[in-house]
């Protein structure tokens, strides 16, 4: 399943419009370009309404947003939503300014997203309407850990219910969750969180299988996870002496590159809860 | 001839000024560095009007442009085209939206531009003055092959005479012409299609070629286009198991950084037509 | 000393607000992760009026400003200086426009920063309110070297006397002072002006250094830039055949990720001018 959906991108090769910082763009789009897909970057509101009627799948994420950038979400959003593309909201900072949460609340008031994915402070954030976030990094206070699991998993399936999203929640485990069920992945490397863009990254990514494979929009998700943190593994075990962040960086998206369904089936380790 | 025009950029390392999108900025600056010239951005029109006047050459691309952006590039166009300044053009996405489409024809209008340098979908755009372009990659159906190759060396002649500009359309085959002669360059590697910016790294070089090789841009032109897939060839070689485009992308950059004149002058493979 | 400094980063972390230009933000991002500190970046007025409340220092670097991002500069600066956060400036292209240069000389003249990086050319206009310079590099004429270390060394520690803060001149020679006391630094390769960036990446880790000790920014502000050259000595010894300047990025980012404040110490080559 998790590997068929990768499959599925290789072959559609969805167009995925990215409103997006400018921090991690770079690596946002050549992740995309790994996993099979295509990227497009526009952010001017006019630009960016027309542009996103020609992909399949939108993916708006808040990071550096400024007055222009934010209208530009709202249109394309409201214009992709009408269109029935796939969307996807990382609310980067959430929770860290003002300006950020009230975009965030706002947008997933306005449109309905397909997938919601952030770190445990962001999501935290979206849930309350407000929050406090450490920058752009997860408070460790609101970290996934075996001895929470259950709650934790319980909350994201809440707010799944409550949005009719798909709500990927981000850590050292991953949660994926619709209102019925949950994923908890375990892929990945603590390392991974050195390396600026891996979250970006991933929501880049998962735009691109939520568009590939509309049907299941649960698997989808679960396996651009499953993929995020096996290729995290992956580019740790190609690392040599000497080599650090930026190079694991490379590695990552290299790993994306040369994924193929059979290594994402093996490797993926998740559990279904609830 | 295409290895003493490297020759010169090495020499003279050319001050290029970069109006350019912010996905691919930090790659058309360390290809311009590799290839021995200096890079410099500016986008407020104030500074970008100012900064313009320090410069040997103005790279033009609209990829990710917005008002701001687009005002720079007209202030900083005239501007360079007064001081006789390299003048280059690079339509991203014309065809895929309104404002890119327009922008570039007004800007090809206003300003004569030494070289304009897009793919195939991108150049007829700008030969019709409209188009439609599958995001920011050309149309398979738009493609230079052998089949319709004299039939697309005429057609970029007749854009290369009707607007006096060098027509550099990158894709497989890379056709590169004035009114009168058009070469058809045959070097790199289809998976620098896989990479984000080959392209936007192309424009930035050429560029610097033309500036450093003013009496002759045809053959500055050509040579610029021969090196980035001739780069794209020794990085591709440098390639080790497991890497992807990542490590690509640095390689290619790297091959740009170690080019000789002799290797350039041996790799490059090209024909003249007409 | 210079070792504690590089353990007090990783200790504690950090967190720094970045205005930053777009070309080589990724890598500053990256560096700061790999010295052992946070990034975050905020350009809008409004958010990086909040968000740098919440952050430890403020690094303000004038490459690519814009009209908007001028406006954050001061907004996030005045706050950042009431809460007595550490703050650094980064003159980038002061003397090559006109905007840029009156940019840095009225922040210096509203806000105390603690450190103020630049080369040559760049500090020399800051001096005299006006300059010429070569893009963003140095001119050649306003280079330190044995013959004019002296000299040099005392027009840092006259503009330290004068502005309150650190100066740091960075070049073949890099000069950190303070009104008494001059770090001359003699770590680093000349290939490292191939790349874009090292000198951005410098000034954010160098807000990250003085966060973490505040109580001697002078030798906080010689460690960090003693462990960039030596980063750039290290990175570049693991260099091999056909790698060039993209390449060799990775590798002084990674040279940061795995310095330890051991080879610091042992690595730096400084001496202490009057």
């Amino acid at each position: 399943m998790l590997g068929s959906c990768l499959n599925n991108v290789r072959t559609k090769s969805p167009l995925v419009h990215n409103i997006t910082n400018y921090v991690t763009v770079n690596d946002v789009a050549n992740a995309i370009l790994a996993a099979g897909a295509s990227p497009i970057m526009a952010d001017e509101p006019d630009d960016a309404y027309e542009i996103t009627a020609i992909c399949n799948a939108l993916n708006i994420n808040i990071g550096t947003l400024n007055s222009r950038t934010i209208e530009a979400m709202f249109r394309a959003g409201h214009r992709a939503s009408e269109l029935g593309h796939a969307l996807l909201l990382d609310p980067v900072g959430a929770g860290a300014s003002t300006l950020r949460t009230d975009t965030a609340v706002k947008l997933m008031k306005e449109i309905k997203f397909d997938v919601i994915r952030g770190n445990a402070s962001e999501i935290k954030t979206l849930v309350s309407g407000s929050g406090t976030t450490r920058g752009v990094d997860a408070d460790k206070a609101d970290a996934v850990s075996d001895s929470n699991l259950k709650f934790m998993a319980g909350f994201v399936r809440d707010f799944a219910r409550s949005t009719g999203s798909v709500i990927a929640l981000t850590g050292a485990v991953d949660l994926v969750a619709d209102a019925e069920k949950c994923y908890a992945i375990r892929n990945g490397k603590p390392e991974m969180g050195r390396i600026t863009g891996t979250g970006c990254m991933l929501s880049g990514i998962t735009a691109a299988f939520i568009a590939a494979y509309p049907d299941n929009k649960l698997a989808a998700c679960a396996s651009a996870v499953c993929m995020m943190g096996l290729a995290g593994e992956i580019g740790y075990s190609h690392l040599q002496e000497g080599e650090g962040n930026s190079t694991y960086r490379n590695r990552i998206i290299d790993a994306i590159f040369n994924m193929t369904p059979e290594t994402l089936e093996r490797g993926a380790k998740y559990e279904i809860i609830g």
